[in-house]
């Protein structure tokens, strides 16, 4: 974790360093060399997983959100790739951009949500960067893990394979985009099932995010059953003001960072998965498109996930 | 390397994400999954290093920089940390940030700067996110690499040590700031020689860098030579019309990059190093505090770099 002379003082700068180093202190063995140095040293297995998204005010929450589910959110974005691959999330890199009116209040309440949600998937912070920004507050966390041995691929799917998703979906935007929970466990455990072809978390939306499988996998289409959707409260809530259905939401609303999954045969018995992850919510067609059974028709739905209409 | 739904509308996005994921293509056998998937998967060693500090538009760069250059810097900050460590890098994550003010060809011209960066250095981009933000221009860069068996730290410094620098140093705001060459056959070089005893970048100025690493050793001053001291000739350039002297703008001007290092004994010969990195430009002294030996007389300068008068 260095600090940027740009940012400020440097005096202040060194001093909230320090701060920074204190607060993300770890006794993982792993950390060779943690916060404090040009960069981190880290012990790696043979194979890592590396993933780094940024959240970015004005984007992926507002100047009015809690800044201590900003931190949350910019550590969970990226856990979450992570988890869309059966890995095991164990390092945080973490770059601060900081606006001209963040307070030291602020700065407190952000990186301590980064600090609870690290160490409750068990990562460590080990650098970073702090630097001061004419623009919005920027996160971007970088998350390194252990790939699992058979990695989860966006591109294993065939037609016949089941789809399934491993909670409910639909309107996050109303809060739950600042509080999901990486599905890591699930992750690791499907990673682990030779019946699991491909994974992907939606991030999109479940049309766009099965389509970007569908393409990854050169599979043509799916047909996606409509009863088999699991609609997320939040949805139905949504649906009383938006003048959309429920499952309009459930279809098309993003960040809700469940995973979605392919499998050909039966997943086995076990594991993290809550019983509706293992009612399939659709199958891989191998005729094209999107295509929605509800109410006994079958009709197509477009994957730009927002546009269509149900 | 993925795209976020806020950022665009999906359909640009996804055809922008396959421009970089065509590229960014590697035959890097050490990637075993790099854009395109959720998560990238590499072959790493026993131990990986790793840094990840952003470029901002309006305070690492300005708007009317080479966008070729904002890239490259983008990535030569990172690589630069790896070579204060003595690291060989080896994988790029890059987040980009993009305001609305952003064309496909402005686009083009700072990704193919990452991408000529990277290939310079041997490095794969191996993943990432693209977003849209309401902000300044901001890329940030993750980068990976192959820790040495002894990593160069900042916090081996003892009363005694030589002090060195591997280049000249002021007036790189002038444009050398966007055109540095990270120091990463240098740093490799250093890392393996057993007399070197600590290491960091100049990024933020001579002395404040020193003063660093006197802190990070515990070790209580040092005494630098102003004669010995390599001034670039952009810092000459600079004292005609700055008011200061070159040798203040060597001292204290940040964003040099070259390596500032420690040596207790004689560096073997052969290596990367330039002759004039050879020849010590100061000692780590028992006494505290920074002072400067010009003209036969011994002072003290601050250590805030830029705000000391000499």
């Amino acid at each position: 974790m260095s600090a940027d002379r740009t940012a400020a003082a440097p005096g202040a700068e060194r001093a909230f360093t320090r701060e920074l180093a204190r607060l993300f202190a770890t006794e993982d063995p792993g950390v060779l060399l943690g916060i404090g140095d040009d960069a981190a040293v880290l012990r790696t297995g043979p194979r890592t997983v590396a993933a780094c998204d940024p959240v970015v005010e004005g984007v992926h929450f507002t100047r009015g959100d809690s800044l201590a589910l900003v931190g949350r959110k910019a550590v969970h974005r990226n856990l979450s790739d992570l988890a869309a691959m059966g890995a095991l999330p164990r390092y945080l890199l973490v770059s601060l951009l900081l606006p001209g009116w963040f307070t030291a209040a602020a700065r407190r309440q952000l990186v301590h949500g980064i600090a609870k949600a690290a160490r409750g998937a068990h990562c460590a912070v080990v650098g970073g960067d702090v630097a001061r920004t004419p623009g919005p507050l920027v996160v971007t966390v970088t998350a390194l893990g252990a790939a699992p041995r058979r990695p989860l691929r966006r591109s294993g799917l065939r037609p016949g394979d089941h789809l399934h998703v491993t909670g409910p979906l639909g309107g996050s935007s109303a809060g739950r985009h600042l509080r999901f929970l990486p599905r890591v466990a699930e992750g690791a455990w499907l990673a682990g099932q030779r019946v699991v072809t491909a994974a992907i978390d939606v991030s999109d939306g479940l049309l766009l995010d099965l389509a970007t499988l569908l393409e990854a996998s050169d599979a043509p289409g799916a047909v996606l059953d409509a009863r088999a959707i699991p609609v997320h409260p939040a949805a139905h809530r949504m649906a009383l003001s938006s003048g959309h259905t429920a499952l309009h939401h459930a279809l098309g609303d993003g960040e809700d960072h469940e995973l979605l999954f392919g499998c050909r045969g039966s997943l086995p018995d076990g594991g993290p998965l809550r019983p509706r992850a293992r009612r399939p919510i659709g199958t891989v067609s191998a005729t094209p498109g999107l295509m929605l059974r509800q109410n006994g028709r079958l009709r197509p739905v477009t994957v730009a996930g927002y546009q269509h209409d149900v």
